[in-house]
């Protein structure tokens, strides 16, 4: 599948670690899909990860960035519109990190600098990354931002933490912001919220196989995969969608609106199955 | 616990079967709280429940009327207020019933008359019953309405069938005449969607104990009971929640607002344990 | 635009009226972009409309069918697979119509016949195209169904009447019926809720300009044309949104997501200058 | 109305700053209704305020706290079990503040120290308020604690900026929290959505009188007022709800579930009178 959706697009892409990452597919995507992209990460995850093999691939600069860091935003920002000599069209982010999880710490004893920079860096350097843009009035008219979230924003889900708090903090920037761009100069800003995937970042959420195999189960069309989600995001980069704004898409195979699943039925029958004796 | 909350006040209730209905316990505790009723079903039901001694016990009287037919809910109504000597302060919506789920007939191959009389009896009787007491003058201003309603209205439970599109009627129709019933008489409607309960109308839903049970263990306060809504509805019924309307109140002990717990996912592993083998 | 996003795929369309009509929109647009159609309407409807000279344009035939009508729908759904030679890819429902709107019955003093028939010509013709499309297997394994819909099914809005509580019916039998077509096929099932629209049936509320003003300026991206809906019904279409199931989807400008606006509030201003003189 | 709702309970109620304050008439009603209470504010709130006046006629003590100061916060639950003599049954968060609205800076230049603040202050003290009273294993089993929130968490509210972003994470701290409170003691957690209320928080709202005016007309039961809110609250804290956690609730006249109202459409229609001419 590659009909030019996104031909003579430009994009800038958040968060790209390893083969594994959303980002990844998004930006392997974007660019058969004739866009041309910039990508950035943290130091940290440029050497941890692969992202130089996918810049090589994808043609294109990694520029490294802290998104928690204005002043590496302004950089970010400077070095993209130098690359593509002007202003882009579509923005990715797709960061998100909780100290608090990763080191275990329980969501009943949180760790409030943990929790301060959970925040930051999975929900705050979004509204910087849109702030900063704005202000070098970097994106195009009719431009498109997207942020990948996740249903514990609605729904607790044990073990996620506070990662749930700050997906609903990024929910609520990209309603704020897409108020403001809207009017402004018509980009619009949506979340996706995403199947629980298979990523690095996720596999930091302890009991993530079962969470995996639970949401598997419930969703009538399945899991969607991070090769899902790249195709999904393209549909809001391209100009097929542009009113659709400050919205949270669901993504995720019918999940969000399945109550009980026949199949998560059979399993509950057979977990309780010594109950029954 | 009895405080006299419903002091002074009169209603009309809908859908007492016998002890284990929600209705019924709603009848109990109006009338412990200071309460007058009236109660009413269809014949059928009358004749195979024990309503009649919870009129007894209620001190009141039992009016026959099919909540499908306008002209038996005009009776209704004139009888109620004929009781009272004048307009009434509450009523209760407890009637659901699917021709459909009865018979079995799977919802991918609904007969479409059982359809309309799912529809007719569980949601169109609210509105009509709303529609005949409008007309009538018979509720006072700053009076409440309630439906009983479940979650299947926003996410599908597997063999609920066609009552879930009933209750998401039911709902809409909250709404659309609470907007009305607001601005004319400051009269409030709402819906509480309440955790499945074991009562003689959801016994005819397939599998109910595997819900109830999954249900339970997904609740943090595990599934309200029909005690616990009758309570509810009180505070509902009372002047304490005046400027509450057209809302759809979720009374299940978390459950609308969990993705999953601690249980389920315990459960899950171990009837999931031949696949680890 | 034209990418050829649905080459190769083919497609049953409902409720093309004339030009203006948003089914007419989607029907050229997927044409362009690569996709065969069959055309269906009532009797009435064809001739009253246009419909003949979109299927000229679009190089197919109109099938007569009311859409209420099982035998109808069972000699559309033959038809359309002998103009394939077998088995298509997506289906549009774009029907709804309230006699007590158009005859200007209000909500609160509804005719439950023409009730009955607003709930079965915009809501339930949905889940019985889908049962006859099922029974004879029509659609192909990771095919894509949208129906129509608008926000008054989940706030109020006056004037809208009981089409508000067909919505909500016809929300609910897309996640209902998604859930089965969804484990059966991979077949996705979702409702698009589009900003009020001046169509031909979309001019029989009350206060049209009035409403479409309003949004207009509540939505940060202004109202979304027939034209825009049709590019965003394609992306469902589309094999982009594979994961896409069982929800309502707002094209809307964001009004669904905006509380109030600045331009409102300015209106709001002005609107009530003599109350402080 | 004093039907003794709270008889035997005691609280802690946060955020009363005059008599305009919700927290005050929580306070007032709450022991009218059988409750002791225990007040706190910040230090400079009691000296702004009038909170002294409130203790004395609530026949109660004022502990000082910054609710951002986890230190703070563990002295004040020690003092507030020591003025009962063991635990207590209820918990109000009415704190809100955002240096960035009250400065005046606008969301799209956002200084993020304020913003912080904003979050510390607004959302992130209820959190803290929840993990010290858990630690000291301050609150009764079948307890309730109710944070108060404001629909700009869903729909963007112009001028309202970060509040909003604060709301959400506010609201999403109550599920989380939640479910942890409510597996471990039967504890439940709600946020309330509340009108735009003329308090003191709420008169930094720039162009607060249109917005009440506006949420007044659109709301078929008028705005919710302070008093109004005290007593939804409650009901809240009573043993009649014993059920209800994890959610925001709408106390709001029914503006939330109103999409537009005629009084409304015909301030626009005046609004917009000289666009006609």
């Amino acid at each position: 599948m590659a009909t030019q959706l996104l031909k003579g697009k430009k994009g800038l892409i958040f968060g790209a670690l390893n083969e594994q990452s959303i980002a990844w597919k998004v930006a392997e995507r974007a660019v058969e899909e004739g866009a041309e992209i910039v990508l950035t990460n943290t130091a940290v995850s440029i050497r941890m990860g692969t992202i130089g093999k996918l810049a090589e691939k994808c043609n294109t600069i990694v520029v490294p960035a802290d998104a928690t860091s204005v002043a590496d935003l302004e950089n970010l920002i400077d070095k993209t519109m130098e690359h593509f000599g002007g202003k882009f069209d579509f923005m990715l982010h797709s960061i998100g990190m909780s100290p608090n999880v990763r080191k275990g710490v329980p969501y009943e004893s949180l760790n409030y600098d943990y929790l301060s920079k959970t925040l930051d860096i999975s929900a705050i350097s979004f509204h910087k990354a849109m702030q900063v843009a704005r202000a070098k009035d970097a994106i195009n008219d009719w431009g498109s931002i997207v942020a990948l979230s996740y249903q514990a924003a609605q729904r607790t889900v044990c073990e996620y933490g506070d990662m749930a708090d700050a997906k609903a903090l990024l929910e609520s920037i990209a309603r704020s912001f897409g108020y403001i761009l809207g009017r402004e100069k018509k980009i619009r800003v949506n979340t996706v919220s995403q199947s629980p995937t298979l990523t690095t970042a996720g596999s930091g959420v302890a009991g993530l196989a079962d969470l995996l195999g639970y949401a598997e189960r419930m969703s009538p069309l399945g899991n969607a995969s991070a090769e899902d989600c790249a195709d999904y995001i393209l549909t809001l980069f391209s100009d097929y969608t542009r009113k659709v704004t400050m919205q949270n898409l669901f993504h995720d195979g019918g999940f969000s609106s399945t109550g009980i699943s026949n199949e998560i039925i059979d399993i509950y029958f057979k977990g309780t199955a010594d109950e029954r004796e």
